[in-house]
């Protein structure tokens, strides 16, 4: 098996390093990763300039790629035929801090994985919610130990075209940890303020500030199950469509009515 | 009623301003939109770096505000208080390119509204599907004047809490558009290639090269509403969680087993 790790906080992230070395059990590991942080980055496809692509090393001497582009970008490269050999699976992160909620479409760590359903190949995004400790304080050993029994288990079971997973894991020894729970997507609540400062030379700018954001600790989410000492699994795809909605619009009557070419169409049942 | 509209490629796009003039109608418009295009961008929240914020004025002598932030930023200061009004309603658009099916996780131009639903303000992204044709070629009347009937209509029906809307128009006169439909997010079927190129220097760089994007036009989704002629109104939401297999994860049981606190919890029904 043939494993691209990549993540959205550089190459030189430690938590990319110990996902990288416990990846390796399970057969060749390539690392492909952005040159700098692209944390909160979102969902990037870089086409209004080229790309550079340079191979480093990790701190444990281990040969990897890295590239200046977002880490969807790396994702694309590497399946687009960057890497020699054909990529069965993709895995990001440690990321140092939960993506949560809708922390998902935000996510560098889970956007990658989005980036690799789109090329038809599986993909699981790991996060450690670390909350204020510095990333390299953190022990990542407890979200690897995890994370290898997902890609364990996703081995056994497989996973419908088009689904990916998005796992978060408390920042707990592993005998705090409680289990591992799958879980729906749940509710962030960010609590971001305008920071309004004055330069040296008594022009504007602006800081998204306020605080980190907490979440609806709502039971059967992923928030929930970190607030509750658990990991969480959460399938995710890339249909956002609101099916409800789409239900309740059935009835809509698209006003005022214009000069379309035929009797206008307002609904798939007419109207 | 006061609209914040934006959009992905800039202060100075056609698209924007066609937008912006159409919008009047409904009440107050304020404008504040990236200094450069984002295309593709993803949804962004910018947290390294402090933004800025300039007052422009538009083609037709209109002010407006630019921010060298990402649209979802753009939305992010102007609902965080930088507008002096409460915003009703986030428009962004018009965008020269159709965003359909995998494309909403990518454009700026339907992450603007995804970060409206964060803050809790109905948004609905508007894109024209202009292929090939340069984006100050495009006639934009048409889609003016179908977000404006779906404004109209959401104003009469309301739109629950998270749910927004992505508007996509066929490059047509309005008198050959065939109408209206609510659809469902569509497949997208991208052509991209790796182009590798050298430099004067010798060093390789790489594009994301390829075809446009297709699709697979199947009824009822946006794809299909394009190319059979009618302008496509999908609703959407920030829950990405596959229902489906989280129903088949239930019997998953996580493997090897591992040191927990507890007896393992492998899923909500217990293993």
């Amino acid at each position: 098996m043939h494993i691209l790790v990549t993540n959205d906080d550089g190459v030189t992230a430690p938590g990319l390093l110990a996902l990288a070395q416990g990846m390796a059990r399970f057969g060749e590991v390539s690392v492909l990763a952005p040159d700098h942080d692209w944390s909160g980055g979102g969902h990037v496809k870089t086409l209004r300039r080229p790309l550079r692509v340079r191979r480093v090393r990790m701190a444990d001497g281990s040969s990897a790629l890295t590239s200046d582009g977002a880490p969807s970008d790396c994702v694309a490269l590497g399946l687009m035929g960057l890497l020699p050999h054909k990529v069965d699976l993709v895995v990001s992160g440690i990321n140092p801090a939960a993506n949560l909620g809708h922390d998902v479409t935000y996510s560098g760590t889970v956007t990658a994985v989005m980036e690799s359903i789109i090329w038809g190949v599986p993909g699981i995004a790991v996060s450690l919610d670390g909350g204020d400790v510095d990333s390299y304080e953190l022990d990542y050993q407890p979200a690897v130990e995890i994370v290898t029994q997902v890609v364990a288990t996703v081995l056994t079971h497989g996973l419908p075209k088009g689904v990916f997973l998005n796992v978060n894991v408390p920042n707990l020894p592993l005998s705090s940890i409680k289990g591992v729970l799958t879980t729906s997507q749940g509710l962030r609540v960010y609590r971001d303020r305008l920071d309004r400062r004055v330069d040296p030379r008594g022009r504007d700018y602006y800081w998204i500030g306020g605080d980190r954001p907490t979440g609806v600790p709502r039971e059967g989410t992923d928030v929930g199950a970190l607030a509750a000492g658990y990991a969480s699994v959460t399938p995710l795809r890339l249909d956002l469509t609101d099916h409800k909605q789409l239900e309740a619009m059935q009835d809509w009557r698209w006003q005022p009515h214009l000069a379309f070419s035929e009797t206008p169409v307002f609904s798939k049942n007419g109207h």
